[in-house]
């Protein structure tokens, strides 16, 4: 028998169900002008967990009245396919919103396949333009699991101004483009990733921690100073089919307030993808 | 009497007259083909500081045999000028590489005209795009004074895998760009700035500190551990007209190894704009 876990559980459920009601409504207003907000997800493998993700995606888009098309290219689609595919879509008045899902066939570098993706449907802000953007501080659709991870901080009201911040990983998707969200907010950030030497000694000092590794239970009781907050942005299939994150829920929910995977992070994100996506609709329909 | 400085001194002026005599042999094969790198330097300030920045890069650009051409603009332009001076250079097939120089008029934003500079005349790395391609790991041309930074670093072979670094300073144009050069060395880094608490104390943990913020006498002793490498990136104008860096020189330079201003990150910079204005006209020109 293992004790139950005593922390604060950071749940992403209201705050991602605020957000569907909030797209819900905005969509049926869209679809009443004459404009369904329309997703496009285009899908160049077969991978088992990639499958699960672009259906309930979509699950969730038919719920919110947003429409989504999955666009199935062949596993070996070439860069030239993927990205004319892109450009056709970004040349489709009746899409707003674009996702090129990962993982790719080798020889396609998602980030600059993405730069074919029109910046205003850029709904994941994939294109390096949009990534520019936002670093610079200009307007930009954010990474949606990025923006995710700022979402459920301020729904549990963790404060960040002033405050220490670790994010372990360095994604181009995840890791970077939310070190510059956590600076927007003043707080002083710090990025660790795999090279970090003493990486225990470097989180247990940080009021907030992130992990976007992609490594299950890479964030243990060690790396977290009693208090903190932790917020788990890991997606790893285990061999069952289930679904966990990088840190050892058990142990670290004992001293710290923590994410649950799934259900925190995750719900909020594909969430944030529909807002965005009627957000766009609305540009692109005057309004 | 003040004690001399004792540690090491990270000069930029041996690695900035390589880089110049690289420049100076490109900018010969070039113009011998037919081809005069040229730079065009868009200025919408009376500011003196800036006035003799300018005119110390043109200088440099003359010795290197890189053309360089001052657009002085009003200093009330509005942005549509800006805007479409920009765009002119960048459709101008005899112009290479433009920068755009700050501060500008009021109602201007750098990065936001900066979209305007074409990403492959982008010789400082102002256009977002160009900051995305660099933050996503494509090839784009770096913000020079971020990249200097690198350069003085490497010089010195100054080790950079799993160390630790802190940026103080989280500007679009060094502090960002810089901390995504710094991951894609290995190193865990840091980004402080004004709103960071006990910023000694966050420092004086690092291996590297950069000193980025604009703000003389920021970084002291007490920011500063015994043997640490300190990089010093600001340019203040003092009253009677000297440069001086954003660390108390003396006392710093007495326990950690420090770059001088001027004569460290500044001349590194000026060669690695003028390096990038040759590659731009190499590539322009099918070489």
């Amino acid at each position: 028998m293992t004790a139950p876990a005593v922390g604060p559980t950071l749940s992403g459920s209201a705050r991602a169900a605020e957000l569907r009601a909030e797209v819900t409504e905005r969509a049926a207003a869209s679809t009443e002008r004459g404009v369904t907000p329309r997703l496009a997800v285009v899908v160049a493998t077969e991978d088992e967990s990639t499958g699960w993700y672009v259906r309930s995606l979509a699950r969730a888009a038919g719920k919110t009245g947003v429409a989504c098309d999955t666009v199935q290219l062949p596993t070996d689609a070439r860069p030239a396919l993927l990205r004319d595919t892109l450009t056709g879509l970004s040349e489709d008045p009746g899409v707003h919103g674009i996702i090129l899902q990962t993982p790719l066939p080798p020889g396609s570098v998602a980030a600059d396949l993405a730069g074919a993706i029109a910046p205003e449907k850029d709904v994941d802000g994939a294109n390096p333009l949009s990534l520019g953007r936002l670093v610079a501080g200009l307007p930009a659709f954010a990474p949606a699991t990025a923006e995710a991870v700022m979402q459920l901080l301020d729904a549990h009201a963790v404060p960040l101004s002033g405050r220490t911040v670790a994010v372990v990983g360095r994604s181009t998707v995840v890791g970077k483009p939310l070190a510059h969200l956590l600076l927007d907010r003043d707080a002083t950030v710090t990025v660790c990733h795999s090279r970090t030497a003493e990486l225990a000694s470097v989180t247990r000092r940080m009021d907030v921690v992130v992990a976007a590794a992609g490594r299950p239970g890479l964030i243990t009781a060690e790396h977290v100073r009693d208090g903190a907050v932790v917020v788990d942005v890991g997606t790893n299939a285990t061999e069952d089919g289930a679904l966990v994150g990088d840190v050892a829920a058990e142990e670290v929910g004992r001293k710290a307030a923590l994410s649950p995977v799934p259900g925190g992070v995750g719900p909020i994100t594909t969430a944030l993808l529909l807002r965005h996506t009627v957000s766009a609709a609305a540009v692109a329909s005057g309004h």
